[in-house]
């Protein structure tokens, strides 16, 4: 909504009000709040996890030295403008001496703040409170071993792409089915706004305020609804927090994986399933007629799961997206322990973007280059991706085991006694505990891969008549 | 663009934010500071300018007692809840009380902030910052004297109403025809938005973010079009003031009388002009064919220019509308002077209605309970709307005259000499001086209610034939 000369002033607005909170943060005063407050036991349990979150915030907030905060600040500020000019340039070594001062007060930053195993346990921390390193780095482990044959598998059967996928949709009619499909799964368009945007977000403000914002792409129509489920799926979360915990440090997700569980699962889990795709059809028919008349179920459930080895992770598919975080995910534990030179990134990524997806880019634009994360100091947050993938099939299997029927429901467009259980045993927790106990007592078993693996291969066992080996 | 279930998260994140930033307003550090920039030589005119305005809001702000605070907070929440319910069912008695409470705080307030001359001054001072009542009162006495029986006069020629003024006008045309309006006077669309609501208003957050609504109105096209020029009169100063200003206490408007003069500017001395409406005509003709294609230039002029006597404010036209503020003024006066209780509010309301405006209401909710205003406290806002007039009439003189040849641009629909000669003489400085002061920086000479008046004279002479005495 901003008009394109309102950045100014709403980065002053914003850097005021940053400040000040952290100046409220690491006030002395609430030091002593906590400690007295950790000896009170007068606290119900939403009070007793909103003194744990806030001690936790608090310790790392006071654990870094004023000096590098403001060094920190500086440093994502050059090292984000220097990407934005070498991004199109195709030019590392525009951002690398930014990527190395920032990497270096990074890891400086993490030894002020602590860690017990190691130094990206610190960094993890920010994204996934609670988690450690190893228990990411053993799923990591597991899913690039799993994944990869179940992969290649699949990508040996893809066909030439149906014509449907590429011809044009009218945006303007897009957002029109858009707005359709989001109130159809459960958003509360009451409590919440569908606006347009570049790049899609979900911001919760107020569980009776929350906005999501969608994007129309003209010649992938499947691209559009998608973002729209995934965006969804967020939504739905945050118009899910109990209002009275709201402004509580109780009152939000207990991470980002956690969070992302749910976008993956309505984009995924129900958007991309055979009994969905075949409720939707009808509708999009009507208002694409000329471009989807003649498809069959069949085929838009095969174009809506169609995967193919690319290079762009925002625009990968379900089955090859998880790859591309491997490869994010090894090099940035490299870097953080030392066993990596920013220098060598560029080489290392081809390397291993050969290796795990199976293609090279030609420059490091679409390389190296193509995720602003590391630019903006944003390390440790792409495993969180991946958690929510591996979150979201082992949910969504406990639910179809609880609810039973869930697939007749999704024929009928219907993801209400869906929504009813993640509200019952996700999304009313809030932060009641860290991400990964929630989803042990969720699940009743700690989080593996499997879910997701054997999701992939159910699916394309049908899709493409083969079978995977063990 | 806030969904229906988001207020109460908005209500709470406003009040954290309005009790902050009151604690920080009368922190004695700030009085401190104030102490010694008073004494500082080396600042320039807009600092102190800024130490000045600072000061004055500070000493203000100091000077009323938490308790005092509190109890307005509370008395102006309920008072505008009883408002609420009592306007629908016309009932005066349930507010009442509630008003009769507001009304005894905000005296006490005044008294506690201090006034020279009366009382009323320190209400005044809120929204005319250094303005005294009596030099309000002696305007609103010529005006008084002197519009009344102009009105008349021009009041007794008012023919019928012609057709296309009460035709249906789709509303999303009208939008589309607000929006070249709008950009077509000078709004500057990348340094803003416009979008609707259903009061219309405008919103500086910062010189490249201006926010304007506008109400699209089925059955009144004019009040459509004149609202979106009225809110594009505030616009354009918010735009207009200097960016390097913005965050500090001088960058902006020094009263909102100098601000409303901006509105009622382009919305009766440009848009209601003869060249203006002629220039207008054919474009809205293109989005509008069968309700004006066969309406010509000067019924088209006279329809922009119908006066009548109505009960609504909100609805009033230029000639009637200061005879609603006439009555509200003195009736404020004379609360604040003792000279009045609240339980007589409606009977002498119904006294000055028939007196000023020549018709009473059938019943208060048309009366005395149709303005929100005093309800949430907000005494002493009202002359505003009347400086406004007086400035705006008193400017436009003052550019027609340094320009030349202002009604020849009209007619071009080019208000660009107008909007620079107002950029220059107004916008810029900002809150450089108090409103009364720059007014005469101004114009030359101190404001009187003569401009006004014969702006009325000349317009309505042209367009029924008739002379007024003196």
């Amino acid at each position: 909504m901003l008009p394109s000369r309102g950045g100014a002033g709403r980065a002053r607005a914003m850097s005021t009000l940053e400040t000040m909170a952290h100046a409220r943060m690491v006030d002395p005063e609430i030091g002593d709040l906590l400690a007295e407050l950790a000896e009170d036991d007068s606290l119900d349990e939403w009070q007793r996890a909103s003194v744990r979150i806030f001690k936790h915030d608090y310790d790392k907030a006071t654990r870094v030295p004023p000096d590098l905060v403001g060094a920190l600040a500086q440093a994502r500020g050059d090292a984000y403008q220097a990407w934005t000019e070498a991004r199109p340039k195709a030019d590392f070594e525009m951002l690398e001496p930014h990527l190395e001062k920032l990497i270096s007060l990074r890891k400086q930053e993490a030894d002020a703040v602590g860690w017990e195993e190691e130094r990206y346990d610190a960094l993890l921390d920010d994204f996934e409170p609670f988690m450690r390193t190893s228990e990411v780095a053993r799923m990591f482990d597991d899913l690039s071993a799993q994944l990869k044959p179940v992969a290649e598998t699949i990508l040996d059967q893809v066909g030439p792409r149906q014509r449907f996928l590429t011809e044009a949709y009218d945006e303007e009619t897009q957002e029109r089915f858009c707005h359709w499909l989001i109130a159809q799964i459960g958003f509360d368009m009451e409590a919440g706004r569908v606006d347009t945007s570049p790049h899609p977000f979900t911001a919760g403000i107020a569980p009776g305020d929350v906005r999501q914002t969608i994007r129309m792409e003209r010649d992938n129509v499947f691209a559009s609804i998608y973002a729209a489920m995934h965006e969804t799926g967020h939504a739905l979360y945050e118009q899910g927090i109990p209002d009275e915990l709201r402004d509580l440090p109780v009152g939000r997700a207990p991470s980002l994986g956690v969070h992302e569980s749910q976008s993956r699962m309505w984009e995924n889990h129900v958007g991309r399933s055979r009994e969905f795709t075949r409720f939707m059809l009808p509708h999009l028919k009507e208002y694409f007629p000329s471009q989807l008349g003649s498809v069959s179920p069949d085929e838009f459930y095969e174009g809506a799961n169609r995967p193919e080895r690319s290079l762009i992770r925002v625009y990968a598919d379900e089955v090859t997206y998880n790859l591309h975080l491997v490869l994010r995910f090894q090099m940035e534990l490299a870097l953080f322990r030392d066993e990596l030179q920013v220098a060598d990134l560029p080489g290392v990524w081809n390397e291993k973007s050969q290796e795990h997806i199976g293609i090279r880019a030609n420059d490091d634009g679409d390389g190296v280059l193509q995720d602003m994360h590391w630019s903006i100091g944003a390390l440790g947050y792409f495993p969180t991706y991946t958690l929510g993938t591996l979150y979201a099939a082992a949910f969504y299997e406990k639910a179809s085991a609880d609810l039973g029927g869930l697939s007749t429901d999704l024929a009928r467009g219907d993801g209400s006694r869906l929504h009813a259980w993640l509200n019952e045993h996700i999304f009313q927790k809030a932060f009641i505990k860290p991400g990964k106990e929630l989803g042990e007592d969720v699940l009743g078993k700690p989080l593996t891969v499997t879910p997701f693996i054997d999701h992939l291969k159910t699916k394309y066992a049908d899709i493409y008549d083969v079978s995977f080996s063990d």
